[in-house]
């Protein structure tokens, strides 16, 4: 058993992460934190976990260090990036679900964050943890950046086109999020009156996700992309379903798409391309760490249209964590993600 | 009073317009028809009726010709254009809230609908009532074919661009829709445990209401377009979210955008720019007739995302078909659409 | 027109009650105070006024009391007593939306409420606005307790007994109320992600609303009662279904309580007593000032289960305090409360 | 591993059921049956089973009995008594969800069911699927009815009460559920527009639930009540809560009944009595086997308020028939019912 922690963890992410490690045959969850709740049960806010024990405590260094030999950080952006490094020259594992190392350079999080990122050095020796992108570097890393709820449907969704070498100047990823993307806050915009019966969009042209999109997608190929990324908010908890919008040059309409997707996607564990006719939802894959994915070629406007579904606090964050710490971890990378959930 | 009636009575915007028309100062409703439920008063099917006795009877064609100057049609495709041929040829106006005089020809019908118009003649009299398009022919008509809700959403988006002579090769319109699109049936995939709790595209690159808006597009600059049209079933009653993304010439980033949709809505009674800095959303326009929108220009990709939100069942439907009867009769145009429902 | 003012325009409660103020054809809103948003337009937080020009000042005694001729106060309870005092010394009118004025006696706001009564002389004033048990005081009055929601399901639900002289010593209210009866302020446990697909009760036996349902009660037919309240909260923005139990004795079980139920609402205009095999639900009612009613006689176990469904924030609330201002001002009863909102 | 198979595999409880069984350490699912799916995949309808490989087919006794050595019966009442009988006399185990085994006597159904039982010699035999009530029995029989949905809520919350001899003889269940409950089937009446933002009660004091919670208390403790059961629908997928009103004595008043609940439940796998301060919401139950339980004494009103959460698809139907299975086969009673659903 490998003793682990969770710091963070009574928020959205740290919660579901919390019980996928309960479960996890080869992870002992040692230490859960939470700023807001120390010395409180966790069955006290969630009543799920009557039977588990867990106790939430101060988040210490020294503790982590000592009692956990990987420690996965749920914490908001910019509060991570200390702390990671602190756990990492110490020698402990970390999977950071913030954005904390997901770029590679500092000049991004000045523009998109605001923020003047404090250990500059570590980015160049985080590991962005998308399986299905740096599998292999994944089990080398002991510093994981987890990718991000959007970052990973639109990524999924085109990844196969721009290792097939295919010219893709213009991209729009339209996304649609449950509200459990914003994390656990209390805000009226959140609330059953304000946010459900209705559709938003937000940042549009603006969200942290697009660079972080971006940025892997011409690690692959660096040609220059127009690309416009629109996310949504939907009256439901969780899910995110990413319809992604490629144009095509006109030599390239005539190429097998469906038989590309297959073919990179064979043997992922939990990326699925539909079959013909089938059409993802949310709702299919919520509460597991799946992908669904299906490709239309709408061929009046030259364009191919990828549709992606996920859990965005599984395969958006803790599933993807658990199958990362699975890869670094030499586990069976299904492990402790099996499990389906209620069907609706 | 004009004396008015309602073939179709008991679907989604049929009682739509029965409440409309019910409050409507210079409307008086004369026959309210539906086949499935003769006999019955409408306040059995919905009790919010219980002081109106309203009774629901059988579409018959001279009843509703010796009753009525004007019928509004709310039947399913297919289903509308002989009883509205009829009444038109016995001097009844009508007001078609099915697809089947939208389309200036037959051939269309056959593509999309698998339908061989049964009155190819009508096509080309028919006006297509979007008022902010076409308010002076509207004004004249006595066979009004009401635009679809996507289309309405869609084309309110679009047209203030087009009119301002701007060549725009590629457009993507992504719309997210409340259930009650689907009408009033009982089907497995609208009910709560299936359709809550879950998001999914549909008829992806083949939608019915893509010929209407390339039809109406094109009505105004004929220069060929690459076209892309994707409707999602949101877990919502109702309203229409449309984002909307257009492919800008580098010439042209320059324009101020905002002002060229200010110019065009300026008078307009139903239509909003939002000011800068808010977005629409549904819950704000549902339960009037009014279409809120918003441009953002996305330099970085040279692009404009347009957004619009509307209620499909007024302004996509009975609302809009409330105020082309306003126009067609010479009444003020907000007449009968000026309540303010309930705040959420 | 009649100048009038709200003091706590933002809340659910106030909101509403602009909205039906607006529309009101003897009501002229001269003043919406709202203390977090001075200055800002109405039309910020409820994008629906874009064309009321309504602007949110402070609350000010000496404005009100120039420009008003009656105020609405939205106000948390508490914080409600002190200035309706002052605007009632002033000569204006007011109608008291909140709980300070609804109990005849200071004792049970102690004990419930934990406070002391800062104007115990004016309970006695204070006339309780249910129209359909106090309307010819209510029509005398200058100083007006408007009843919660959920004591609004309840006595309509059981004034028509009491009236009738049946001995009722057992009764319990079952409530289930829509999220939106908490007010507007962030909470977790009203989110999306917390609060949709849940059901729980809250406040057992000890809710606010109990004493002052009881002291209603008691002042039709001062006998001991055994009486349980509970409130629930149900998924969803609006409505209050109320499931009443009250226990006949033997010899009472023959009486028609239908026509009891039917005399006694025959000319309410808001109360309807629904056919044998509807029974109310919340949809049918939201939006209006509307309750509709059931009566069942359970004859096996000897008892009247009585349901009745309103709109909290109408019946329950500002639909009820206009009302009531039609009752105090002599314009007819219904007077800008006839609007069918959107049927679903 | 023992075969088992389902038969009414693609309704909520069958599909419930079939997702439990493929987790279960030693079930094997042999056979999967559907009438209106013959020949489908299962991944067909629920997109989740992608990976099972579960073909649905028609419902076949003799392949039934020589593949299976245990069947559970997923129909509607009525369906599934011959079925049971002949699987019971081929020797094959049988666990019936259905209603078709859990009154003593076949003249209730008759009066509740309007249906004459075919084999009213095997209700004898048939044991009540309760665990808490009759575990011994269970592990005994060979013909199991699983209880209703309403009555394991109802139940749970009132035998610790007639286990301790208590007098109760006014007893009021009042229920809340989601609609999943009704079952898989198109009905407009479950729509998002029509059954989501209201609240309803149906079949008051005349649900089939009441009978069969009768017939099992009264089987404890065999005094006279009156007893009333109201069933509710909520706009949720799943989920019971349940607030049960007892009468007591007055002498009985001073017990401490939160004693007797958590002694009776002391080591029961499933049931928790909530602390105090706590009360249960479906939310933290949903997708477990598990049943939230508290108790609140209302002294002035001289009653105990009980309230019970649990799913209705699991510990009110599926879950409860897999804890039956593993009673019956000898297995530990928690096994394949441990893992945490997502928690929200």
């Amino acid at each position: 058993m490998l003793p682990v922690g969770v710091v963070g963890a009574s928020g959205y992410s740290g919660i579901e992460l919390v019980r996928l490690l309960l479960a996890h045959p080869h992870a002992q969850l040692m230490v859960a934190t939470s700023q807001a709740n120390v010395g409180r049960k966790l069955s006290d806010l969630y009543p799920q976990f009557l039977d588990s024990g867990v106790e939430l405590v101060q988040t210490d260094i020294d503790q982590l260090t000592n009692k956990c030999q990987l420690v996965f950080l749920c914490l908001p952006h910019s509060q991570s990036a200390e702390l990671a490094a602190a756990l990492y020259r110490n020698g402990v594992g970390v999977i950071d679900l913030s954005a904390d190392f997901r770029l590679d350079t500092p000049e991004p999080y000045l523009t998109y964050y605001d923020w003047q990122h404090p250990c500059p050095e570590l980015l160049g020796q985080a590991v962005y943890g998308l399986p299905e992108l740096h599998r292999a570097a994944i089990a080398e890393t002991r510093l994981l950046a987890n990718p991000g709820c959007y970052a990973t449907g639109a990524l999924l969704g085109l990844i196969p086109l721009f290792k097939a070498n295919l010219k893709l100047r213009d991209i729009i990823v339209d996304s649609k999020s449950g509200v459990s993307g914003a994390g656990r806050k209390p805000e009226l915009a959140f609330s059953v009156v304000e946010a459900t019966e209705s559709v938003r969009a937000y940042k549009v042209a603006s969200h942290r996700h697009q660079p972080e999109i971006l940025s892997q997608l011409q690690g692959i190929a660096d040609h220059e992309l127009r690309f416009s990324f629109t996310p949504h908010l939907m009256p439901m908890k969780r899910g995110i379903l990413s319809t992604i919008y490629v144009q095509l040059a006109e030599d390239e309409l005539g190429r097998d798409f469906k038989a590309i997707y297959r073919d990179f996607y064979l043997d992922e564990p939990f990326v699925r391309v539909l079959d013909e006719g089938q059409l993802p939802q949310t709702r299919s894959v919520c509460g597991t760490n799946n992908c669904h994915l299906s490709v239309v070629v709408d061929k009046a406007a030259q364009r191919l249209i990828i549709i992606t579904a996920l859990d965005n606090l599984l395969k958006g964050a803790s599933g993807q964590a658990v199958q990362n710490f699975n890869l670094m971890q030499g586990f069976p990378e299904k492990m402790g993600l099996t499990s389906l959930p209620p069907l609706f």
